[in-house]
């Protein structure tokens, strides 16, 4: 069933090279694609937290960084030292479910060290094989998306889905349909405007660039017929957190009949959306643009990084297991 | 019943002084309050072109572009030189109804030339008199809106409503009423951020600014409970026209159960919001900040300028005659 998928690069933003792990810096997107070297647990803290990297590229920098500590040389004990790595992961960014991606490697580390083998070649290859799971699953995912998309169809998409609405629509038009992409710029970061519109283009894809304003009026002007959004976190009943706007996004489709899709990875641990906390990001984030603050004297501002969409507005998901 | 209230710069942007027209250049603001000299009919389609000036302003440089035309000396005749005002504003943006308000003006010049009286006096009466029965419906809707503002009330507001806003917000607070605002950003001009925070804070309330697409988890979180916004057009059966996003903010005030307020002033000639004429307004503009180009290479967009409200979204308006 799985033919050759053209990858784009935001579908596994962080790779592993001679021990240095190389992380898409996402905010240079598109004037240059720009690879930071992570070599370390501080480092890999802040490429997450200055938001170089986001989405599914925190899931691979959290797993790859405990790859660099596991290579690591130091006195102290392995253990130790994965969970001080865990912690420090943990509290970079409060929406992501680090913690959960961060028990499963605290859990081989633990479970080989009552066993007596050697932890870290262990630990390896278990991250090693859950990668390359996750992988598979996600490449699946992608085919799924492509067989959603039908002929004609106008795609209004919001922030970005990494990777895999772009192979997904290279598919889709390697099957000879006609589709159109809609894409959020996605205030305040430009996720949409920077990130999708760059690599749907580059994937071969039409796409129009909308202020999340404009939402509303295309639905309501009938310009657009599905909408597809990834998800930061997914609930075990099917509400999930997602790039703030999308909430809004999901009462407008169904305001105007329009089926609304989430790609998700659903939890076991967090039951439903309000168990989910949200990250309430610095005001000034609102008021800077491109590291210059655009509006002088004092503003207040409020900034929650994510939004929680109640699952009663989905119409359905393409789910994933990254247990 | 009214009591002297403190004027925002943003309520009457637009002044003559010495034959000179002083046009507050909105753009500028607030890092700078600089009025932009118009003295001629080119020169005014030129700051609304350029949307230095908007909403209410417009409406005031298209009658006092009237006034410098008129104290022009020229050998082609004075109703004609008019004619040709009118058309030049007509022309320069679609949404706003510069025709409604530039044909009362050559009714006026009109029927004074058949009665053969001082068509320049009488026309300058006119307009004079027009601006001052505008000035004063205007200043008693401010007193409406301060009195539909209850003490502990927290309002969404979208755009800028041109001082109106800002000014009940003034008299509220000396009536004690605590109160406080949500300005969304308004993408991609920021009037919101720009122009309603600048004000807000000015005449004393307390305002938080989010980004367009926080509307949904605001309300949702509960934490506003009105939304009042301006029109830029209304129709007689009050749907109207307004800054691109507050469709969609109408439509998830509905949802959340908040009364949702417009500021109209209804015209007998649109009966409804399908005659509006959207203004669909360049793509680069989406793409350009502050002058600057923010993202390198070919993106398409699609930006227009406004969207129309149907009038079941809407609880009450606060309409003013401008007939």
């Amino acid at each position: 069933m799985k033919s050759k998928i053209k990858e784009s690069p935001l579908f596994w933003p962080a790779k592993m090279k001679d021990g240095v792990l190389h992380v898409l810096d996402e905010t240079l997107i598109p004037e240059q694609m720009h690879y930071v070297e992570v070599k370390n647990t501080k480092q890999a803290v802040n490429v997450i937290r200055q938001m170089k990297t986001r989405a599914f590229g925190q899931f691979l920098v959290v797993l790859q960084t405990f790859v660099l500590e596991l290579n690591r040389k130091s006195k102290t004990g392995l253990l130790e030292r994965l969970k001080e790595t865990a912690d420090a992961l943990n509290n970079s960014r409060p929406t992501f479910p680090f913690s959960e991606v961060t028990s499963i490697v605290l859990g081989w580390a633990e479970k080989v060290e009552h066993e007596k083998t050697d932890t870290k070649t262990y630990v390896m290859k278990n991250i090693e094989g859950y990668l390359q799971g996750i992988r598979y699953r996600r490449l699946e995912r992608v085919q799924k998306i492509a067989e959603l998309i039908k002929d004609g169809d106008s795609i209004l998409t919001h922030c970005n889905v990494s990777g895999e609405l772009a192979m997904a629509a290279a598919i889709c038009q390697d099957q000879g349909k006609e589709i159109h992409f809609f894409a959020t710029e996605t205030r305040p970061y430009f996720q949409g405007a920077k990130l999708t519109c760059w690599e749907l283009k580059r994937m071969g894809a039409h796409v129009t660039l909308i202020a999340d304003n404009a939402v509303g009026t295309v639905m309501a002007d009938g310009l657009v017929n599905k909408v597809i959004v990834g998800s930061d976190r997914s609930c075990a009943n099917g509400d999930f957190a997602n790039k703030i706007g999308t909430y809004q996004i999901a009462v407008l489709a169904q305001e105007f009949d329009i089926p609304f899709y989430a790609l998700t990875q659903p939890s076991d641990k967090v039951k439903k959306g309000e168990d989910i906390p949200i990250e309430i990001r610095e005001a000034k984030e609102l008021l800077t643009f491109q590291g210059k603050k655009y509006i002088q004297g004092n503003v207040d501002g409020y900034y929650p990084g994510f939004d929680v969409v109640p699952h009663e507005f989905v119409k359905d998901t393409i789910a994933i297991n990254v247990r």
